[in-house]
Order: C-alpha cells, then sequence, then structure tokens
C-alpha cells in the first residue's frame, strides 16, 4: 500500500491528504436542515450531516488527490450512528480510488493490539469465516506502550500489504511535555524515532517502508533531525494550515527524491468556506471552496520544494 | 464517581474489576452456536455471541465486584455490530449497578480529544439537543500528547462527574522500551506520574482524584514507587492473574487506608473454565466458573493486604 500511496502522489503530484474531521460546526445549514428533517436533532441526523458533508467533499477533490484521512474521533462522538456514517466514509473514499489513512492513533498490547490490527486493517476469523471490518489502508498507532503494541500491527501490515503511522513528534503545543524530555541527551521523539525506523527495517515497500512516522508540521526544526533518522520513512505531517504549519516549514519533510512526506489539512481544506479568502463561495459551496483550497496547498507545497 | 466507585469497593469489599475481553475463542461453543444459528458466522453473529457470553458472565458475579472494564478492541474488531455489542454490555453493567470503566485508550489534541471526551463520557450537541453517546464512567487516556490531549477529558470529567486513568506503567513486556527510558535521572513513567498528580490536584473526589493512573501488576517495584508519587490517585492495576501479576505484588499498590488500587483481571475471571483449576465447571458452566474466580481473586488480595 506505501507503493500504492507514493504511485498516487506521483500521479496527483500532491503529496497531500484531506483530513476528513467533520465537527458538526463546519456542516453547512443545509446540509444539517436536511439530515434532522430526515432523522431528527439525534445521534442518527448528526451522523448523516457529517457523511453528507464527506460526500461532498470526496466528489470534489477526489481527482486532486492521493489520499485521504478520516480522524475516527469525530465520528465516534456520535456513537454506533457515528460509526456507521465513518464506515461508509472509508467505503466511499476507496470507491473513488482514495487512500484511506484511518486516523485512529490506537495502541494497546497482545490480543487487543491484535483486534485493533484485524479490525482495522486486516481481517477478523468468525467460525469459518474471515470478514473486513473497518478495512482502512493505513492507521496511526500510539507508541507508548512500545513494541508489544506496534508488532501486532506490522504482521497484520505484511499480510495484507497495509501500513501504519506511528506518532513520534505530534503537532501541538503541549507535545513536548513527553515527548522532547532528553534521554541521554537525545529527546524522547527521536529514540522513538529510532525505533520507528528499525520497526520499518523488515518491512519495506519498493523505496518506502510500510511502517511511517507522524511528525506535525508545527516543529519544523525536529521534522528535519528526524527526516534523517528515519530516512526510508514516509512521515504524515499533520499541523498545516489551521495549526499553524506553513509551506515553507515544510521542504525539510521530504527527500531528495521529492518524496518521504505527505502533509495533512483537515480544517484549513473541508472548513475552506468558512475562510474569508474562499467566502465568496458560501456554505453551499462548501465543496468547490474545498477544491479550491486543495489547488492552493497543492501551489503552496510545490512552491516550498521548488 | 470515584466516589462511587470507592463506595462500592468497600461495600463489597474487592478491589477487583473484571476485564470484559471476550475473544471470541473464550465463548463456550453452545454460545457460539446459538449465535451463529442465528445470524450465520458473520461480524453480527460473532457480536451477538460476546454479548450473550458477556451476560452471563455479568449476572454470575455483579453481586461481588464494583466495576467492570469491557475492553473497546474486542467489540470495534467486529466493526459496527461489535459496536453495537459493546454499547450493549456498558449499558447492562449501569443497570446491574457496576461502574463500568471503558478501557479505550484514547489520546489525541484539541478538538479530536473533545470528541473522544463528549463520545465516551459526556454529551455531544446535535441541534438544541445534548446526548449521550457511548456513556461509560471511567475511560482510559494515553499520555503520549501532553495536556492537549488530557485536559478535554478533564474538563468533561468535571462537568459529569466522572474519571479517567492516565496510562502511566503499561503491565506489557515491552513497556520499559520508552516508559523506562531515564529522563534527567528518572524514568518516563514517573515523570508521566508526577504530572497525573498534577492534573488531578483541581479534580478531587473526597479522598481520591477523578484522574486516576494505570500501573501494572507485573511490575511491582514500580507501583511501589508511584504509589508515593501520586498519593491521592486511584491506580487501576491490570496484569494481575494471566499476565503473570500476584496477589503478594499488590499491597504495595494501596494506600495504608487499604484504598487507592483496584485490581484488573480478564482472561483469569472470564475465561477462567478452560483453567485446569475451575475444569469441573465445564463450558456450560462458564459463568459460575467465573464467579469463583472472582471469589478466589479477592481471598487473594484480602490476604496481601492483611
Amino acid at each position: 500500500m506505501i507503493n500504492t500511496l507514493i504511485e498516487k502522489i506521483k500521479k496527483t503530484n500532491a503529496p497531500i491528504v484531506v483530513g476528513l474531521d467533520p465537527m458538526l460546526a463546519y456542516t453547512p445549514g443545509h446540509i444539517q436542515k436536511k439530515a434532522f428533517a430526515e432523522y431528527g436533532e439525534t445521534l442518527a441526523g448528526a451522523a448523516e450531516a457529517v457523511w453528507q458533508f464527506n460526500k461532498g467533499i470526496v466528489d470534489a477533490v477526489c481527482d486532486l488527490i492521493p489520499a485521504v484521512k478520516p480522524q475516527i474521533a469525530m465520528y465516534e462522538q456520535f456513537g454506533i450512528e457515528g460509526m456507521k456514517a465513518f464506515a461508509k466514509t472509508v467505503d466511499y473514499c476507496k470507491e473513488k480510488g482514495l487512500v484511506v489513512i484511518g486516523d485512529v492513533k490506537r495502541g494497546d498490547i497482545g490480543s487487543t493490539a491484535v483486534a485493533y490490527a484485524v479490525g482495522h486493517l486486516g481481517k477478523v476469523t468468525v467460525g469459518s469465516n474471515s470478514l473486513y471490518s473497518f478495512n482502512e489502508d493505513f492507521v496511526t498507532v500510539n507508541p507508548y506502550l512500545g513494541s508489544d503494541g506496534v508488532n501486532p500491527f506490522i504482521k497484520v501490515c505484511k499480510e495484507e500489504k497495509k501500513g501504519i503511522f506511528v506518532l513520534v513528534k505530534t503537532s501541538n503545543p503541549s507535545s513536548g511535555e513527553f515527548q522532547d524530555r532528553l534521554v541521554e541527551g537525545k529527546p524522547l521523539y527521536e529514540i522513538v524515532g529510532e525505533q520507528v525506523a528499525r520497526w520499518g527495517e523488515d518491512c519495506m515497500g519498493d523505496s518506502y517502508s510500510y511502517v511511517g512516522a507522524v511528525v506535525g508540521a508545527t516543529y519544523p526544526e525536529q521534522g528535519k533531525l528526524l527526516r534523517k533518522v528515519m530516512p526510508k520513512t514516509f512521515i504524515l505531517v499533520p499541523g498545516y494550515g489551521a495549526q499553524g504549519g506553513k509551506g515553507a516549514d515544510l521542504a525539510h519533510f521530504f527527500n531528495e527524491d521529492g518524496l518521504g512526506a505527505i502533509i495533512s489539512s483537515s480544517r484549513g481544506i473541508i472548513a475552506a468556506y468558512k475562510q474569508e479568502k474562499y467566502a465568496s463561495y458560501g456554505e453551499e459551496g462548501y465543496a468547490d471552496a474545498a477544491r479550491a483550497a486543495v489547488i492552493d496547498m497543492r501551489e503552496d507545497i510545490a512552491g516550498a520544494l521548488a
């Protein structure tokens, strides 16, 4: 799947993943109104609004981008109905030819980690059947529990030709509280990065590993260091746009082959119509605003890499 | 809710939480057969088997224990149908008067952490309604992302009088890979423990904080240290029984008031009928075997604390 992701990045010339993290407050009034008319102001109504919103975005941008990243929390908050919207979104994006990175940040051990891995990337066994559950292409994984929490994902990735992105240095202001603490002179994120590189050695695609990393765009200096520590690791870079990361900050996340990173933007794309710059599209034109924002983001990144 | 948990521990004289982590392989043949007859060897069939299995366990042990800890991964692996079984299990346990600790190990930032917090502990807003989704009493939280990932949970805990248990030192063999790394001479788990104590200061119940910690029974020396670092923190202790933790190892997780810890056992209770010791109950008697195992565990812990 890492090979597929790279092919799609080359084809679209856009190392961009659109985060499908729809807060209900992002969904335009006409979508909410229709969903609530059908299902009431219920969890099912919220899930319907989120799903219709996503569908509009995906239809508008799917030819421009290689991948999407649905953030499962935004669906899980609406309970079972929300999870149905998550599953529909994953399936729809795959139908549209997009690589789906499930931003689930799961992390547990032993049989529990196996359950997350098969539930999101592989197949569960029920009697004599092997069945897919959520069936994303990649998921994000939290490393705090060590190899016991990561190896079950790697095993499933090998079987299914799928992949993971392990949190290394996250984009948020307080990420340094633990991740920056110095261990024998090195920050913890570097130690985690070294381990990610080791985990990845044994599961290589053509040029990059199935085991990727998450490093926030808001920490460009750390990104520069981690790029060297993990040369064969694909880096998923959140924090661009709404969180403050700029195109110019991104160059060091890439290798000299022009590859090795994929930049994520969520609010900056899916709620673009709320920005002054794209306000002329109006609520009704939210999907076209998202398309315009993707095109601008592609140019910003191309400029940074030139 | 921490006050409620403590009351129930005192009433049952059992600082025990039963982990409802049903692998399909734990469910006796007669339960699987009935579920598959009704729903086929499908995700719905698996979810039904898990739910019926849980119901039997809960009915058999609910008068003996204060709390249960469903591990969401074991449900999530079966997709939407599995999540329905999770929700049914949570609701049923609450009906039976049990405190429900959702073992979800979520960890994310900002609006995403808010989504997890309201989805599992609080209420989501849909139009003019505020609605519960999964509605556990406590959840487990991963600290790797720092305060940005924990504060949204704390906010909801204050509003809802609920609580969290933050991963500090996990029970698995490789937990030391990152958690034991020395930061200025202190292991990272101690740094995290200090931060958990700080997070908890501002949300105190009568004698313990709403912000608890997870420390594995398999690391008794570390438990002894962390007990001192976090004197007002309730500690959720996994790893007893099947993972190798023994009653004698547990004494140092408790304070001198005889409180401050709740010991979790999953396989050791719910799959007790598979152990030689409880084999005479047979598959059909799996729930009675679980009851016997709870009584033995209660005695083992009482002996260790005496």
